[in-house]
């Protein structure tokens, strides 16, 4: 399933593989540092299930990634954990409350069974609202206090945005506002095209773009990036969290339940506003080749040059090749 | 149904009547002013439907009315506005899903339809994520930047951990384990009379306690508190919670919907365990007089002698014998 081949000369010097592996085991074992919670028992074994279920970790990832295009490869990352934590929680979070029979209805994720299908519908959503709660005071809690308050201030602040009715709730509501309009406006004009990929743009940045937005401004905003550099990233961001979308709703299409661990083709039967569902998978795959060559571009800008982005390269790869 | 006379010297200069009508005032208009967000419009209807539905203010006044008895009565009070909107936020978000069909399933509140039944349960239940969101980013975003960050971020830190699994997310999380369990706590020996009392005070420091007592602290450790002090307003914001939800258990039992706002008789009809329906009305009449007296003590105490406190008795009075 690698959609596309690009040759990226920094590969020949870069081990991504034993990069990813490492980085996850770190995140991995501060996760689990900081959901040790025992009361009450079967909400923190909740919050546990959905968060420490082996996802991807891509935001984190990226979060490290964007930190270490400023300070370096191989630097100590530990000041950076915590705010990957918050992320991958608040991650988590939005798919528990997104999997409840209220809103998607899903059976299972990641393939194993949805958390409220295991602890009933009343703890999977107190375990939402405890995660993000937790995700916030594990951010300050446990960044280093050498860390100006000012600065994690202001990531607290930003982090709520990306999460709430500015980003990921928000982007929720729009998606569900145009579930069942997919008919409309497939059958609109053809003079329609950019409003058509404006609407499906306007869902996704919300939805999955602004979490994505946040981890790669904050780690780089962590380690004491300039505005310059912060301005950047986020384009950066912002490609790559819409290509992203637009490989998962491929996924949903082409994908099958064993190698995609929930059920596929939901979008076209729910007749969700996907760029898919829209424009089929041919144009799905120009897009994403496109999104590609924006971010490699901006990563390959005169600002950037010198500095470590290769981990952000091969996670734009892997965002758009992935299986699952 | 004023349960209880007492006789308080401060009384007779002060009206309490005004006070509050002022400060409830004050923070109406900064709820509005916080609230003012557009897009998505649903959401955001939905959001300030629970928020400006006119609830008593009484966590928000409770702040206040903490920070006035550090920096006295009639100071300017713009500062400890956004922390008295957050909480009032993390409130109503707490009722939004505490009514879920998935929880309580309750069709008023207020008088009103309850959220989920104006919008649907997944606007209602998006509300209360993106009103957790706004509830940290109006008191990081519009606390004066002249408070010290390292205070803000502990008061939000604080905030975090009232609202979840330490707080009131737990404490509902055991509310839900206990109910159905009354007709056992009821049918125990008289000389588990301990254990079934620290049941209920266990369920309630956690569910309606661990906010009012977050507010009561945050408002004068914002003010300027030294620990002494802020030991000795915790005390006394643990017997005002405790007062609180006793109260709101007897109204349970014995208002009705007029005055209630919500369905009345629904904890002994769905076996909540509550100091009303394991001890009786008469135990929990006396209980309550016993909180009024410790709470009053703490207030009277030499350390806070020469304090604005009077406020705070008033608040304390009106949380016993409120009728809805």
């Amino acid at each position: 399933m690698n959609r596309m081949q690009t040759v990226d000369s920094s590969q020949i010097e870069f081990n991504f593989a034993a990069y990813i592996k490492e980085r996850r085991q770190l995140i991995e074992n501060k996760l689990a540092h900081c959901l040790d919670g025992k009361i009450p028992d079967n909400l923190w074994d909740s919050m546990r299930y959905s968060v420490l279920s082996g996802g991807k970790r891509l935001r984190a990832l990226l979060c490290l990634a964007s930190a270490e295009a400023i300070i370096g490869l191989d630097e100590d990352l530990e000041a950076f954990l915590p705010l990957c934590c918050a992320i991958e929680m608040i991650h988590a979070m939005s798919l528990i409350h997104d999997d409840l029979p209220a809103l998607d209805n899903d059976d299972y994720r990641r393939g194993k069974l949805t958390n409220h299908k295991v602890f009933g519908e009343a703890i999977a959503l107190l375990a939402g609202d405890a995660l993000l709660m937790l995700a916030i005071e594990t951010l300050i809690e446990k960044t280093p206090k050498t860390i100006d308050s000012g600065l994690l201030l202001d990531i607290v602040r930003q982090l709520c945005q990306a999460t709430g009715a500015p980003g990921m709730v928000g982007g929720q509501v729009l998606d569900l506002a145009f579930t069942g309009k997919l008919t409309d406006l497939q059958n609109s004009n053809a003079s329609d095209q950019k409003i058509k990929a404006d609407t499906i743009e306007t869902i996704h940045r919300g939805k999955t773009g602004a979490l994505i937005k946040f981890a790669v401004r904050s780690g780089a905003s962590l380690a004491g990036a300039n505005s310059k550099q912060l301005t950047l990233l986020e384009d950066f961001a912002d490609k790559l969290g819409y290509a992203f979308q637009i490989a998962d709703d491929l996924l949903d299409s082409t994908g099958n339940l064993i190698t995609l661990g929930k059920t596929p083709g939901k979008d076209q039967a729910s007749c969700k506003v996907t760029w898919v569902t829209v424009f089929g998978e041919k144009q799905a795959l120009e897009k994403l080749q496109n999104l590609e060559k924006e971010g490699m571009a901006i990563l390959n800008s005169s600002e950037l040059a010198g500095h470590n982005t290769a981990p952000l390269k091969e996670l734009l790869k892997y965002a758009i090749n992935r299986t699952n």
